[in-house]
């Protein structure tokens, strides 16, 4: 079966459905959308990166230790999280004492992704970013090592190089409202034309069980020249924050709550709660279930300013975070262990629905890790509300078979217009063309099937794969 | 790519697989079963059609306005319901003021239905009934309106014609028990022999928060000559109601409740509940918990009663009514602002389940919109309980997808013996056809992929086919 | 159509996609592990077969009465459990009074079976371990009976001929830790070189709303010679019994409780909790929240011995038994009454997985009847905690579409690795076979895709085939 050997990760036709005729429609339907700009709308990458455009370090602390896809299945099976370059006390290391030895670490564990999205946007970056071959083996990585760390000391490999050879037309970064966006200022200084932008992510002043919040809203309070400690002031600090977000080019908020739960209280009482809270939080004897209607209360002040300011509203619900508690004393955040949570959607945003969600101003964009809303609570609330929108399919699910599952399970009742395009919500910069690439293959490979299945016609069909891969994600982030 | 944009929506191998040989399965089946009679044991067209057979108005008021499929898409998008004939106050206009401008503003939105079954159903409509040019288009919207609305007007397009060139065997509508019955009395006195019998819907006199719940009772009592205001005598009233509907033809009963939740009290218990559910009624007082309690003991007692009077048992819950608040005092309700919520039977059933599951007279059809519910829930209480039966893919998910999952998730535990074929569920009478047609065309895809894959001979697939589209709906509802 | 009627179900290409290319490639895969011998690490068949070695009694008692999968279906299209042979009183008669009516019964209603897996598996038994003509149907069933009946006094048909020619290589049962395991003893000295080994079943001693709890309690303790009813002594009993079903070959626990909910309290808490429930349980007073609690902790003390013995631990959660009550008084337990209920993973293991869930030499190996937590929650702790993995799809979804759908939803976040291959999970020895073919099959209609979509090298599929068919069991089970 030697025959069978040869690397298919990067064959023409991946993800295209295996029936003939039905992969010839995929083809000419993905020629058509192969080749667009990408559009990023959200994600996380370093806007360091891209206003000091310095080389990237090295092959491991670039593709590996980062990446909380690729920590967490090896540490699944065995790997501990130092082998990885992953460092106590929750920081990357810029340098991991050992580069190649990660690396081959990782290359021994290859096999474990298999039948992963991690495995296809790997293959992409080994190959079509470095010519290195694939699939990445014992035998060959430490010449991939050398070829990679070789590259990367190349003009053509630093951030700025690599952004516009990827196409990307539009890129999103993630910033806490306490962050001053001195990269992001630097940039638009900087004579580069690259458009990277920020998004506004307040839950470090809004959700009241972060640790250090009194001090994030005092430092909220000093950028802003309000007093952060009366709900007045709070609010005006948001306000500024947001047009400071805003004048850096900013279109959009985020939202990442355990739940998506709302709230609409009068002004009066949602006063009297941020008091309540504050006292508790000082006191150290904050009820969960006050700080849940805070959070709640907040989703629906965010969409009141939105309408005034026009900043589209992101709601990331349903993660249970540092689900593993002894690792997260260890490590710190985001090194694998958050874990998805069953998420009610038609209780729970109905106050703020009831309150904005007439209103075809408003822009909130709601996402899931709970496939099972898809079709019972998120098409339907889509299909419906002026104000909603569906973002793509996140996270664990951003996948060849998730994505699919996104189109099969909200499309019958959602349409493809209540959707709003595909996020890459990555922190690796050089996956995002392959995680486009997977999603604009499998969003083709679903219209194919409508085409052969005489669902739709072709020509419609080729309009809606144009709409899904450029022009709803523009719009709907309005950029 | 223009020689691919032709019309595909009524190709003759529309919904089958492309895979050429599971096609060929399908056409084999498909033959054996797209002529048979339509049996619509379940729906909400409006029995005046049939009795007065006056021809139908415009196409707007005909196809648009009563849709709530295409009003919620269209108000999704930003189109005011107004804009669709929708009059404030509940009622539809019968002549909307400009039914061709409601039908220019469908046509430039009809791109949104891509990929839905609206799609499929209209495009349907539109070529089969009326011989229009599908797919429609801004630029051929004048002229189908003009085809369609010059057919209207001409015999073979009134309601009863309509029905024989369908090949509607029988015709369930579904009313209040409040209702006089008045059109049904006039069809079966008409000499017309097309059979449109009613099914008996008595949530407005079960669920005490309906608004109008005492006048309700108070004509309740009125019509059946009982004491509505006692146990005893609500009973009998029922039981009056259920029996003047069986003189029509009626076989079935249906609840629209908000939960699966059944109850089990016993007489002197559920006696004081109803005692106490009027007096907390008429104080403006009534508790959640007891409206909830309420309900579901009725639905044990309608059990009881069917045992009785052989009535079908339908019960259709899990949905959140008039979710929009605002849109719902402007509108009323049915205008697509209802939303699926999680809905649990396994625990919720097993009261009335415990009391009657076992009798092998009684006949209890239940839907969900939780699609997580087939293969959880449904399908093994339907495999085990013999007065249980699964109600195919319920409303959000009557499509081809929907219909679809339903037989990957529900026929390895259930079988196809302990469902009960395809129910249109609509009031859009014209696209009645449609509907069974795509039930028709999914059901053989499902089984020509068993066939392909040599897990049911041929035959034995044919013969299921013909039982799941004509058979088993006919012995289910006892037509 | 008649050319299309002959048997389909023992199709060499059965069960494989029908897309040529695929399932070219799917033929491939599958003639890499058609032949790998088979590892059972959990089932319920009676070790008294192949202790004793007797003939099997009749076709019916054997292949009908105590399936309940087949009892189930039959029940729920009203026939009577006792024309199945099954006896009131919860023990199946060894000879019910008519075999061959039972027989006779079951072919006439065998159509209610197309679709499902008892199908595929019932005409495996007929026709490959038989012989006999397939499918069934009321003509042939005499003539079947005859057959199976007359072949079953054949030595070959012994169960310990069975076992090997079906290429069993390890075949676990299921045991109370108060039985004394004499048929495994009887095994051990007999000679036979087949590998029957017992699994340590707690429930009758962990769960204290067991009928006769307390009298369990005390046989245990007098099988260890400790003191049950002090929680050191109790514990020290489960220490013992472990070690005696170790001696025994046993390298697995296996718990079978309501929810998967665990506790991880303190030394005193935990045996302070454990007297209140052996106080309320000798009152008539327990309540479900202590039941709950103390079942929450057993599954965490049960983690800890594993640590020490290194006995893996299953969970199998999720299950409402006898949801039936009359048929449960009746006939006792599994009658094929059993329902599944929504059941949560993320908050429920938490206690356990933060206690135990980093240590690399425990295995945790967790099941589940809500397929909604496949994607949302089982992959996602599998594919982070070291000590977890996921048990195969089980009971009502141990079927082709159960199957698939458990590998397109735990793929792509846990992998191929964080999976254990195939359990049969079974009682129905002769099914054994059919049941991993199944697997097998479906397994590699799965890789077959992904290999022809270019999403996985072949030579790589190939590796992971015969890792679930095979390695993975293996090595989970620590067999």
């Amino acid at each position: 079966m030697s025959a069978h050997s040869e690397p298919t990760a990067l064959h023409p036709d991946r993800l295209f459905p295996a029936e003939p005729g039905t992969r010839a429609i995929a083809r000419r339907l993905y020629a058509a959308v192969r080749a667009l700009p990408i559009i990023s709308p959200h994600g996380h990458t370093d806007p360091r990166w891209f206003a000091a455009d310095q080389p990237f370090s090295d092959p491991a602390s670039l593709l590996l230790t980062p990446d909380h896809y690729i920590t967490r299945m090896l540490y699944s099976q065995g790997v501990a999280l130092e082998a990885l370059g992953v460092a106590p006390g929750g920081e990357e290391r810029q340098s991991p004492p050992d580069p190649p030895a990660i690396w081959r670490t990782f290359a021994a564990h290859y096999r474990l992704f298999r039948g992963t999205p991690t495995r296809l946007w790997l293959d992409w970056v080994l190959a079509e970013v470095f010519g290195a071959d694939v699939p990445l083996t014992p035998d060959n990585a430490d010449e991939a090592y050398r070829r990679i760390n070789a590259r990367l000391a190349e003009p053509a490999f630093r951030p700025r190089a690599l952004f516009e050879r990827f196409g990307i037309e539009v890129l999103t970064t993630t910033e806490s409202p306490l962050d001053t966006l001195e990269h992001h200022a630097a940039l638009r200084t900087s004579g580069w034309p690259g458009r990277v932008i920020p998004a506004y992510r307040p839950d470090p002043v809004i959700d009241p069980q972060t640790p250090g919040f009194v001090a994030n809203l005092e430092r909220f309070g000093a950028l802003t020249g309000t007093d952060p400690f009366t709900w007045r002031g709070y609010l005006d600090a948001h306000r500024a924050r947001r047009a400071f977000f805003a004048s850096f080019g900013a279109t959009s908020t985020d939202h990442g709550h355990p739940t998506a739960r709302t709230a609409d209280l009068d002004a009066a009482a949602a006063a009297a709660l941020f008091e309540r809270v504050l006292r508790a939080v000082r006191a150290g004897s904050l009820a969960s279930a006050d700080a849940e209607a805070f959070r709640a209360q907040m989703l629906t002040e965010m969409a009141r300013m939105s309408l005034d300011d026009g900043l589209v509203l992101q709601i990331h619900p349903g993660c249970w975070r540092n689900h593993n508690a002894a690792l997260f004393r260890r490590f710190g955040p985001n090194i694998g262990a958050d874990m998805p949570t069953p998420t009610d959607y038609v209780r729970a945003l109905r106050p703020l629905l009831n309150r904005f969600g007439n209103e075809p101003t408003l822009r909130v964009i709601v996402f899931t890790l709970d496939e099972s809303s898809y079709s019972r609570e998120l098409a339907p609330l889509a299909g419906h509300y002026p104000a909603l929108r569906l973002g793509p399919a996140w996270w664990f699910h951003d996948s060849p078979e998730g994505l699919m599952r996104f189109r099969e399970q909200t499309t019958e009742t959602a349409g493809f217009y209540n959707t709003v395009g595909f996020n890459d919500d990555t922190r690796a910069f050089l996956s995002i063309p392959a995680r486009h690439d997977v999603a604009r293959r499998v969003d083709c490979a679903f219209l194919a099937r409508l085409v052969a299945e005489h669902r739709l016609p072709q020509d419609e069909a080729l309009e809606v794969a144009r709409d899904l891969a450029y022009r709803l994600p523009k719009q709907a982030y309005r950029l």
